[in-house]
């Protein structure tokens, strides 16, 4: 069933409702950072996370600190996973919904979200829909130590990648403005997860974007594709709802890119700073890496309304790598039509939504590719609009 | 006095408690945006800010959009400046402090905002900087459009650059930690101003980090630094405050690196995505080609305990930018060093913290600069401190 590997940098997951807690003991665990083991140990609480006590059940990330009689002594950090479920996050404006399974996060876009626009970017979007679907598992109090894995998972070395993403948006929100994010899960085929997103207008309950994901679970060590086990379904499954963000009947085809397309970036170096925790480069660098391959000139006119990335490998930090896309029609040509129909304000027909006068003149299409020396890593499509306050 | 020029990327500023608010009449303001000009109108509400109530007093951005009957509209999309001080802000969880004209925020650490250590970036501490102090403006009810102006400022034309900014680390904040950021303005010589910045554990109140900043004021036209014109004096004094987050006594001087620097990258150029709202390069994009100009094998084994940049040139989207770094001493030998006193637990005197042990041992420094064809953008001094979680 799986014919792919994926990687590992936007793992994302869920956890289950039915009280399932697994106790780990004494809490002592030895867990890697940077390569070396610290530490895990029960937190001291100074603070209270919310009215659902946590006291009982919350883990810390221990640091190595000097004592005053200069020994080495351990520092309390709070990570604060809650190990039973919780309804309420005041810290990070979160709660559950969709009848005790979803979670929805009231989120305000910061100044560094936005582009020179003012309007949140795509990267700043890709972002939340990490945290919040993390914040979701945070939750469910079954988040194990690292990116989104269950406690379940994390008995077996199994770790969630993303082998599919789709985004659709139609309106990005402003700086300060207050947008909600809802989240939830679903099934995918036999072993695999669905998770979507909702991004909408706090004020107006507008939809701004939507996107949905797909999930599945894969062995730390070996690095190979996995079943999901019994016990990981019975964790998460209690969490899955039918709804869905995108109805994706027929989903889009990728084809493959090669050397003959049009435009190719190479000898892109992943740099520390594009590291995520588990040492991956970071999903949000394929995409800034993909559209920074597309010229200067579409970009200033266009903004993307859509992307479907599929995932195909992972990609380590020492890799290079190489970036291709081919437009569906020449630009220069889709420039110039659209610029005339701005110029004109000629508007056609329909109920004169942009996107819906005439699809094939005002929205243009972008296949992409990321490889490492002929492996694919990442393929992807874009669809854009013309940005429609030029000129106006 | 000023004989320098900054860039504008970080443009950070303070307003009025006095209640001097400007009319701007029915609030059709041309902006710019990409160039092209958009219309700002005011708002409709749909929902109230907090509450201290905002119905009368906000701005919006407008966007067009296309309506049913095929003509050019506009969309309301709340940026929600408020035009009266504000004291609470529950959205982004602020609140007005020192006696009203301080500013605090709550903030939980997201995924998207560590590295691979899952503590806090400095990215991710220097944008949290840039958002306390933009929403600090914002609660003074006297935000201008733009980044971070006043009403008085924008009637003179004038925007805010930074010329200087210290940050001093002694804890990286961790995932999913609960942090208060505490923010404050003062006086910094006749036409200057002083932002302060301290960050603590929410937990705990132990401090984790400090910041000071000194802004100055640039015409956006001629791109000349100007003296501060006594109606904005009129509007940020009142908010001014003694109290310093750093000691700065004598402030360390920056040398000027040349080209026998013993590390270099050449050829930096700014993307699309590395612009900000102003269209310069971000301030935080100057700090990542700093560091990573240092070498790996020293990065991964060090952390920043603090970092000064001295601002000589703003940096626009088009300019190719090199990086320079000096160590204070061989770095293969400051490794050295370090590891064995690590690996032999020979832990020296003192009250046994870390960096009171032997400072000349234990902490490194890089001198940086960046420059563009010779001339300067930004000079540097980092200093950093073994990690000490490895080996133990």
């Amino acid at each position: 069933m799986f014919t792919f590997s994926c990687p590992v940098s936007f793992s994302i997951t869920c956890s289950s409702s039915n009280g399932n807690i697994q106790n780990h003991g004494d809490y002592r665990v030895n867990i890697n950072v940077n390569g070396s083991s610290c530490t895990r140990r029960p937190i001291k609480h100074h603070t209270l996370l919310n009215e659902v006590d946590v006291k009982e059940g919350s883990t810390s990330l221990s640091a190595i600190q000097f004592l005053e009689n200069g020994h080495i002594s351990e520092e309390k950090i709070r990570q604060r996973i809650p190990r039973q479920k919780q309804l309420v996050d005041p810290y990070r404006q979160g709660l559950i919904t969709e009848r005790g399974v979803g979670y929805r996060q009231t989120v305000v876009v910061r100044s560094y979200e936005v582009g020179p626009d003012k309007t949140a970017t795509l990267e700043s979007l890709l972002n939340l829909f990490q945290e919040t679907a993390l914040n979701h598992v945070w939750m469910s109090g079954l988040l194990s130590n690292g990116f989104g894995a269950t406690h379940g998972m994390m008995r077996n070395n199994l770790i969630w990648v993303v082998s599919r993403m789709h985004v659709q948006v139609d309106h990005y929100p402003i700086w300060g403005e207050v947008i909600e994010i809802d989240t939830w899960v679903g099934a995918s085929g036999k072993n695999g997860m669905r998770r979507d997103w909702v991004i909408r207008s706090q004020a107006s309950g507008s939809t701004y974007a939507r996107a949905t994901s797909t999930w599945v679970m894969m062995n730390e060590q070996t690095r190979r594709l996995s079943k999901m086990p019994d016990e990981v379904r019975d964790e998460i499954s209690p969490w899955f709802i039918q709804k869905q963000a995108i109805n994706e009947a027929v989903p889009d085809k990728i084809v493959k890119l090669d050397d003959k397309a049009k435009h190719v970036n190479s000898d892109l170096k992943p740099k520390r700073s594009d590291l995520d925790m588990n040492q991956h480069v970071n999903n949000v660098k394929y995409v800034r890496w993909m559209l920074e391959t597309i010229p200067d000139k579409f970009l200033e006119r266009h903004q993307l309304s859509s992307i479907i990335l599929e995932y195909r490998r992972e990609c380590g930090s020492s890799e290079v790598v190489q970036s291709l896309c081919q437009p569906d029609e020449d630009e220069s040509f889709a420039n110039g039509v659209q610029q005339n129909l701005l110029t004109n304000k000629v508007l056609v027909g329909g109920n004169g939504r942009l996107g819906s006068l005439d699809i094939n003149v005002l929205t243009y299409g972008y296949t992409h590719l990321l490889q490492t020396q002929n492996e694919e890593i990442v393929r992807g499509r874009t669809r854009w609009n013309r940005k429609i306050c030029t000129g106006l």
